[in-house]
């Protein structure tokens, strides 16, 4: 008997830097109300739903930076959307800043919950690969200081059992990254949902313009197939605030194959009715345990220490802590 | 400055059961002399290029089976491709069955060479993902008993440092899999070779027959991507001894891009011109040293240690003693 799940990606449009946390929650509420009508069971928003993607700026100001951030999840804001979630019976991953006070200090990661659609929290991921530069560079029309404002994430890729599939969580740049979905994969992942915040152009990188949506796709088609996986991909799309963001939303079937795929840059529910089964027959074709040899690939765990990461690990602590920028 | 080198996939089309190694000599010879007059430097031959592809097959008769093994390469039937390549200053990869005496045994492996322009080996490669299985199952229409036949290779994914790449090897279902090519790129390849004998249809897998050249592409599309990689991979086509094997032999860019395609199921060169700088171009975009995060990779390496894995080895030794089939 197959397990069926019906999943959406529910893409955002853009957030402006002035929007109210309160004023994009109303927003995900009616996602969460179509999704509802749509016999949805589990959606999927985007990474930062909350806010503008800031990193593309430096900013001075670091109360204003701090606003973006949350401590508590459900937030004052966004106890209106788990409640009516719960109340529509849909579960949820939600991106957002997650200010976190661990060891005696503030820390500030790029985080995600998953929600149960009772309105549990089943769960809470930190982004392992963050991207960009903590080096502020004025002379750029468009910075990406992912790694000025927030920390690595710290609690590797888990994943959580529910009752109708092994799901885990990524955000954006982790999809570029093959051992994201491997690691998963290997504690029983059925299902990957992940969202993502993709500048459409890179001023830095002006020669992979044109393939930005192909490479979003590429890597998640193989890692669907390679890993036996769902993926639901939730893009914040659209122009936000003068700067192009990708849109693609989709939904990967453990084939490889893009099933659903969003056609706007707004907000955009992209629903697939998911066999969750597909995800261990792709995996008893794989099997990993008769057919990988771990023993053969040298270096694939070798520690990184590598100068630059501890000087970004360095130059965001010292942001936070109020000095000057690199 | 830009690094090109002008590499070919050098497919083939069948090769007969019946059919002489020093048969197939002569169609890679004339191979070797295309690539010459086409200006290539380096052609890219099949998996098990000197013979059909035997697993397909349960065969009682150990002494027929084991002529398609070499122990020495070049060997003495293909020593003429060697000496032509040289004259022609056409260097290549060249899939064959190697039959090894190591620690007191006879030793058998689905192995690759990888030889200069002058026509020096440069090293060798045993492939780490032996797929299908070692049961011998009569009443499948087609097996794949490559388990049977074949131990795992063991000397992990070595890259070979030349004037004008850094060049590692592949074997065929090695590039389904992610840590083929990430262990490689670890090691600074910037180019990846393999030859393969796929089916293009599986009958115990029949969900997939549609999608075969689409896994095939997606993987290595994306693993070039993610690796900064060229990629020239080359097949053994077309209707062999009554069944179809895939073609697609193709080169793909380190932007994951196919650029350039087999069009028949025959003998055919796809050569291109590849401006071996794009690899490290997407290497730095990556930046594997600044952004990987291998502590967080839980399980990744973890011994596989599997009972299926270890009745495979066995059924391989078995077979080559004489034994019964299980």
């Amino acid at each position: 008997m197959a397990r069926y799940l019906t999943m959406a990606a529910a893409q955002l449009g853009p957030i402006s830097r002035g929007d109210s946390k309160a004023s994009v929650v109303q927003r995900l509420i009616a996602l969460i109300r179509q999704a509802h009508e749509r016999a949805v069971e589990f959606v999927v928003f985007p990474e930062m739903a909350l806010t503008t993607f800031f990193p593309r700026w430096y900013i001075d100001d670091r109360d204003a930076v701090d606003a973006y951030f949350d401590s508590t999840m459900p937030s004052p804001e966004t106890l209106p959307l788990f409640e009516e979630a719960a109340r529509r019976r849909v579960g949820f991953y939600l991106g957002y800043c997650e200010r976190a006070e661990e060891g005696n200090r503030i820390r500030r990661f790029n985080s995600s919950v998953l929600v149960d659609r009772d309105g549990k929290l089943l769960g809470k991921y930190r982004k392992v690969h963050v991207p960009g530069a903590s080096e502020n560079d004025p002379t750029l029309p468009l910075q990406h200081l992912e790694k000025l404002y927030f920390e690595d994430g710290n609690l590797g890729f888990p994943v959580f059992k529910t009752a109708s599939a092994t799901i885990g969580m990524a955000i954006c740049n982790d999809r570029r990254w093959p051992e994201t979905y491997r690691t998963m994969a290997l504690k029983g992942a059925e299902v990957v949902v992940l969202g993502y915040n993709s500048p459409a152009q890179m001023p830095d990188w002006p020669d992979q313009n044109a393939l930005r949506a192909f490479h979003h796709l590429v890597c998640m088609q193989s890692a669907a197939y390679q890993n036996g996986l769902w993926i639901v991909a939730s893009a914040k799309a659209g122009r936000e605030d003068g700067f192009d963001l990708l849109g693609h939303s989709c939904i990967i079937a453990p084939s490889g194959e893009v099933v659903a795929l969003s056609s706007t840059l707004a907000d955009e529910l992209v629903p697939y009715r998911c066999d969750i089964d597909l995800a261990p027959y792709y995996k008893s074709f794989h099997d990993f345990e008769r057919n990988r040899r771990p023993d053969q690939y040298e270096g694939l765990l070798a520690a990184r220490g590598n100068q630059r990461s501890r000087a970004d690990a360095e130059a965001c602590r010292r942001y936070w802590d109020g000095g000057e920028p690199a």
